[in-house]
């Protein structure tokens, strides 16, 4: 048909292409396009579909999480483009030449559900948000107008309203957006907006000078950022006391608890975010230690006088009239800086529903107690040392091999300890045994963080990565 | 256990339990919390997941589909709320109570796979990129590093490089992004980057003032925005104008070309973004016309500097070590805005492979032609009139009821005209037999706007519409 498709073919009412088309009577055609009937074959596709989801089952679901397969199929960059197919071509693939893909694309992708996948500050699998995203996926809604996202804009709005009540607000509003940078930007606009309210007319030029920090410059202090868990060490910065100085001074405090923030689930943990009610904003990422799936992050905001949507509303006619039949102040879309957004809450109510509030402590509690059975054994083992007492899930160490050991920690020493950590990385990843990340951060060499999250990760497994290190590096 | 979380345990090897958990030997408890064995019931969870597919199978894949079932099923928010059990307990609800949540969600969602679902930009079914969405919740990356994402950044390479040929670029670079509002703010932050290399450390306050557009006021313009399918009318810039001014003036251009973009898969259509070579930068979304699934959507930048990087990049050091043993340009994470970041490009890809470049420019080449089906039907029927001859797959159009035929078209007759749409759209939703959108736009009173995309669509479904409408409006 497509050689077809310079011919102006006009449409008078119905055209008979019986010659062309044999099997559809009265065809109608339009630039060489049959409009008769759908194009797709809804069997073919239901089974591929079927076929994949079986597929996905197996090797991601069952395979993925089992601690005797490998974390990894490591190959470098090109030697990886070698063995998938990457090409797009003129013409499509059959199923079955799909499907070996997806298995291709599985084998050689990391394992983030696997028991000793330590690397990022996300991990394991969660039946329930992964049903939730499933739901998503099919269903391919945008959350802004309630008329085409009735129930997930009523899930955001329930979910807001609990987390509201863990940070400890009477009331509040809130946004679900891609990821903590984001919820940190919308926190500085909002403290910006509410600083210089005519900002969105007369633009930045029209402003003073704004700073984040206090300062002496003749600068305008407008924001403070703290942080609740520190990417790297998880560090907690003391909420009270910046609360204290940002209520003298009239500033907006913003607190980063994208990483720390799920501490606020267990009694035995909030303390570390002790002050968290007197913040204006708090990001917050159900995603990382919650499990709710890559993304979830929540910006929470304790003004109730629409803030929001004041600073981010554009008012598309297309989307927020006024004139609907139906109560528009649940078309929350004008809150945000997006126009298609994807329904995070969704994935986190599930798993909340399923494990209910006491469940998602357990997490909280078992994710840091056994952070506080690694630091022990840590303590406990020769050729391994501690950078810190860790407040939270990151537990930052060197392995120091045993050529080391007997050298005294100067410049050398230090120089040297440089180079294990990545080079023992190298090993893991080529073995596929466990992955943890390393840094040097603040003037300190190359050293381990270990983040513990999932509740399908054991003490054996912190006894196998203490283990697997050693064995790694001992001869370096 | 959590009764007992306020006590402290030493942990002190293996401490004998027996008592409280018989089946565990050697139990280790650690702040009350036994650490031995994953606490995750893996046969239970893989049984969910499975009953789960099958219902999203059944519900979403196979009847959300089928045009003879309802689009929505309207509840007004207050009623939706009674309906649905949204309230998160301490205690967590047990598999069968949550597929019946999940039954529940299904059907009070609107059905955005329906055949007659024209309400937004995106709409349809598309088994492959379905699958490819499954795979990615399943596996849940986050590409900022090729160590934890090998192939998914592989992926993003190859998509960007094809998208890159589709626009008339010989090379360039590009990065998939949670939305078409944030590729352009990304355009706008590169064009402003490249006028002002310092803003990073200096600020805007060091900046000039800068403006859009080019103007007398004394401030530097450096950025021209021109738009290839607006979202309302589907309007389309002449780009190759718009280049010669901005060739002339040496500003950025960039243009927006989120939804009319999916023109370029098409030889017989690309013509209406002729020029677009030209560009600095393009904002493509690939989730719309080629139904990719929300979200898929790319910005893509002609400069080959690494401006992406230079004017996003804060090296962090937990994730772009630079001492890794592989070949860190692959680490593509600190070209965003975003930390964690979905693997958008790969379900673009999945269906690109399964269609090929010919089964994509069909479809286009096929929505467009229903189209101007539907614009000729328009043309013919009594009390349909259209706002404006379609560029694109936006049909605007007025239904004049019979009351208001006879009228001269004055101001009482627009002031009713106005308030026909509103009043057909909730008859509509109430009955749930289709979904289309209605707003007012420069001036025009309340009009349809009908978006075709899908391939599930027919003439059929173009025929339904209109009777649709007039039945619906026929008595106002």
């Amino acid at each position: 048909m497509s050689s077809d498709s310079d011919r102006q073919c006009p449409v008078d009412g119905d055209i008979d292409q019986q010659e062309m088309i044999p099997s559809k009577k009265n065809a109608v055609l339009v630039d060489g396009v049959v409009l008769n009937g759908p194009t797709t074959d809804a069997k073919a596709g239901e089974k591929f579909v079927e076929e994949a989801c079986r597929l996905i089952m197996e090797e991601v679901v069952l395979k993925a999480t089992d601690v005797n397969e490998k974390v990894c199929e490591w190959r470098p960059p090109e030697q990886l483009k070698q063995l998938l197919d990457l090409e797009m071509r003129d013409s499509g693939e059959p199923p079955h030449k799909l499907l070996e893909l997806c298995r291709d694309v599985i084998h050689y992708s990391v394992k983030t559900n696997h028991p000793r996948f330590f690397n990022q500050l996300y991990a394991g699998l969660d039946y329930y948000s992964l049903v939730a995203r499933f739901m998503t996926e099919a269903l391919n809604p945008s959350v802004y107008t309630y008329e085409v996202s009735p129930v997930f804009l009523l899930v955001e709005e329930a979910v807001l309203k609990k987390m509201i009540e863990f940070i400890g607000w009477k009331e509040g509003d809130g946004i679900f957006n891609p990821g903590g940078s984001v919820s940190n930007m919308y926190a500085m606009n909002l403290a910006r907006y509410k600083y210089c309210p005519d900002i969105k007319e007369k633009g930045l030029s029209g402003s003073p000078r704004l700073i984040l920090f206090t300062s002496a410059e003749g600068a305008a202090p407008f924001l403070v950022c703290a942080t609740s868990g520190t990417t790297v060490l998880g560090a907690f910065d003391p909420l009270d006391e910046i609360a204290d100085i940002c209520e003298r001074h009239s500033l907006w405090l913003h607190v980063d608890a994208s990483w720390g923030g799920s501490a606020l689930m267990s009694r035995k943990h909030r303390k570390l975010l002790h002050g968290i009610h007197r913040a204006d904003s708090v990001a917050w990422n159900p995603h990382k230690m919650l499990m709710a799936g890559i993304q979830c992050c929540a910006l929470l905001v304790k003004d109730k006088s629409d803030l929001l949507k004041k600073c981010y509303s554009a008012k598309a006619s297309y989307l927020f009239q006024q004139d609907k039949f139906y109560d528009v102040s649940y078309d929350t879309g004008d809150k945000s800086i997006q126009c298609s957004r994807r329904p995070d809450a969704f994935k986190f109510w599930m798993t909340w529903k399923a494990l209910g509030t006491l469940g998602l402590e357990e997490r909280v509690n078992r994710a840091l107690a056994l952070s506080r059975y690694l630091v022990d054994e840590i303590k406990k083992r020769e050729g391994f040392k501690l950078l810190m007492e860790p407040e939270y899930a990151n537990i930052c160490f060197w392995y120091i091999p045993p050529s080391l050991r007997e050298m005294e920690e100067g410049p050398e020493f230090w120089a040297k300890l440089n180079l294990v950590a990545p080079a023992i990385k190298e090993r893991m990843m080529k073995k596929g045994s466990l992955m943890l990340g390393y840094q040097p951060h603040r003037g300190k060499v190359n050293f381990f963080r270990q983040v513990v999250i999932s509740p399908q990760v054991s003490r054996e497994d912190m006894d196998f990565l203490l283990d697997e290190i050693d064995l790694l590096g001992k001869d370096m």
